[in-house]
């Protein structure tokens, strides 16, 4: 038996607006940073949770302040009792009335909440000696629905549902399993097409993604048709006719520019558009698909939670669904939104890059394909390759391919050096 | 011509809870508070502006400590240049990337905003020696259209749609102004609802309401089928036939459990069911709607944007717009909902209560009287008789109506020495 002894946040910022790496049409200077949270108990092994929310700077010191405000919600509770049923945990935080009312399940307190949870089931899992993933995929179809909180989703998604998708999915469990560990999990990467970076950084990075092993790539736009046009062009000349290549427009337009922008693009047969317009938007987003079909429509990373999931679902107003590990509730609130997609059979492409995301997202990605969907059907974890080398266990690719990981945990933790060296101290004084 | 030098922030509560004011199905103790921001400049005219975000207690710090991040945005600029173009200044807070994340556009930094804007509007109408509604009712068209950001609304709502709307509006704005100063606006009354009151003060305070000349009560429902039935038993006993009574779930069902738990209700005659879902479920209210017709549904009071009001009105997801002074980015924002309900035709019944709600929000009903819909079809602001004393301007009700406000500001200015008593001290010294 041991207690919650402590929940340490840092505001960590990283100066990456100095490369413009991680530019785009809304985002035009970001200096990724993460609001980080550390989770200590008493216990004899030591081990630490951890766990961040990602952010592009300025406001990172509020959303420190959100997650330091849960302290009080754990420190001092026995840490058995709360690993052991993280639905109910979950539900502790998510319910807690005047929390709630800062959102509700929404914006700074429930990316806070998503931190928080994610660090206990890093903790959680380096208990158990598994990854996440693996720590996930071993649950039974019903311990798995425990996990998830159902209000609001019974119109779209019953606990019924939910425990008939995972029953489906039980056999080939290990071979999905072995398969996993044998080859990874398919990838594609955004490295070459930040906004900010000139043709020949763009050119130069589109063909070593396809030397990589990378099948599909994917290119910012949303500043300027023509310039967009001029973009695609060298891409595809970099990438031959048989790499796909995705657009991503970062909120950029409204409902009527985005069909038109898009279908200006026609030739350049897009993978997908991504974040067309307000990630609010679902009657926007379903006009915008309607209109640009048959280029499917992606998003997800700024969807706030599992009630903005449904809607899109229950509306066709994407094709592709693009969860983020640190922007809802954490990792219960994804596995909501993987059943909402088994649920309606459309296809899981995580978001990933910022400082943390492919590390923490691919766990979810696994899980999926070994217990919930036990699909690949053109499915992939976006790969960016920044800071990776920040983490305790940081993500490796392969031929196009995510590794797949087997140390314990969530894959969240960041080195101790790093986190100390890039610690904001707005005085500027070290 | 004068510097912003100061943007003050306070975490002031209220120990509502003991008393069971505010409670409902979903918030079942709340401490009634504003994160609290004062707005100095060193213009000799000694006028400050003031504005608050509403929560209801614990992590009432957080939301303060959002609003301190906006400072570095605003002090040390000219005052009058921000005051001059409040579109220009709403945009250089909503659009500032790296903030904007923290959303996009809602939650605790989206409230921030909408503090900080309110507060330059109350310095604004000071300056001008105007109450906010009256300031607001005498700009022209173009200017009126200039306040609001239309990015995500045109497929709804042009700039012209808009200009439209209040050159129609322009014939009769005296006249409406004039019965305005006459007869003010009309309200309902939540005050006999609470669900933490016995039957004997629910009776007393629904003959009370009846006595003060409203038309129409409030009572909280949600949280049991057969008490919801008794209460408003009472509640028609005590009211009589002529007296409308609407019903507020306070987001606690899911779908096919509003649609029952309502319709078990019918004999009732409710004049609307309000926050029967999620606030962010477009398409489970539109089902709502249709699945509990003739009964309206109103909804607003959480609704996070711009975006989603529009889309609530696509939809035909509510036929009561509730729009709240401190949940989206102030006035400006409030000024685009109130011009998409006029374009769609749906009256706008404000949610009020709460710490100073009525003292603000009054100004948006009375300014959309006077210059948008021109309308009073049904419309009242919601009134709530708690802690009015603690504002410099309170609001006064005559015979069930809002009397309108005459002294210069935006109504949203806190007694000092309110502020002084009720300021959080964690460590619990005064």
């Amino acid at each position: 038996m041991s207690t919650i002894i402590a929940l340490e946040t840092t505001d960590v910022r990283f100066p990456t607006s100095k490369s413009l790496d991680g530019s785009d049409a809304m985002n035009t200077d970001p200096d990724y940073s993460a609001a980080y949270v550390r989770i200590r108990t008493d216990a004899v092994d030591g081990l630490t949770g951890h766990g961040f929310t990602f952010t592009i700077g300025r406001g990172n010191d509020v959303q420190a302040a959100a997650i330091e405000a849960l302290a009080d919600r754990l420190v001092g509770r026995n840490a058995e009792e709360v690993l052991a049923d993280m639905g109910a945990t979950w539900r502790g935080f998510v319910y807690d009335s005047p929390l709630r009312w800062l959102g509700p399940e929404k914006g700074v307190m429930h990316m806070a909440i998503g931190a928080v949870v994610n660090a206990l089931w890093d903790l959680k899992a380096k208990r158990a000696g598994q990854p996440l993933w693996q720590l996930l995929a071993g649950m039974s179809p019903e311990e798995i629905v425990s996990l998830v909180d159902f209000r609001y989703l019974t119109d779209a998604l019953t606990p019924d549902d939910a425990l008939a998708i995972l029953k489906r999915a039980q056999p080939g469990r290990s071979e999905r399993e072995a398969a996993l560990l044998d080859s990874g999990y398919p990838a594609y990467t955004t490295t070459p097409g930040w906004l900010g970076y000139d043709d020949a950084k763009l050119t130069r990075l589109s063909r070593e993604a396809v030397a990589a092993g990378f099948t599909q790539i994917k290119l910012k736009v949303g500043n300027d048709p023509d310039e967009d046009n001029r973009r695609l062009r060298l891409a595809r000349e970099a990438v031959g006719p048989d790499i796909r290549i995705a657009v991503d427009a970062n909120q950029r337009w409204d409902v009527g520019q985005a069909i038109e922008w898009i279908n200006g693009l026609a030739e350049f047969d897009l993978a997908w558009v991504e974040e067309p317009t307000s990630p609010d938007d679902v009657l926007g987003h379903a006009a915008i698909a309607r209109g640009i079909a048959p280029v499917p429509v992606a998003t997800g990373e700024h969807m706030s939670n599992r009630v903005m999931f449904k809607q899109f679902l229950q509306a066709d107003a994407l094709q592709v669904m693009q969860i983020d590990s640190a922007r809802v509730a954490g990792i219960n609130e994804n596995i909501a939104a993987l059943l909402l997609a088994a649920k309606f059979g459309v296809r899981v492409c995580p978001h990933a890059g910022g400082v943390g995301l492919c590390e923490a997202v691919q766990h979810l990605s696994m899980f999926d394909y070994v217990a919930v969907s036990g699909q690949l059907d053109g499915r992939m974890i976006e790969y960016v390759d920044h800071l990776h080398e920040h983490f305790v266990t940081p993500v490796r690719i392969e031929n196009g391919n995510y590794v797949t990981p087997t140390a314990p945990g969530a894959g969240t933790e960041m080195l101790p050096d790093s986190i100390d060296a890039y610690t904001f101290r707005p005085d500027g004084i070290a």
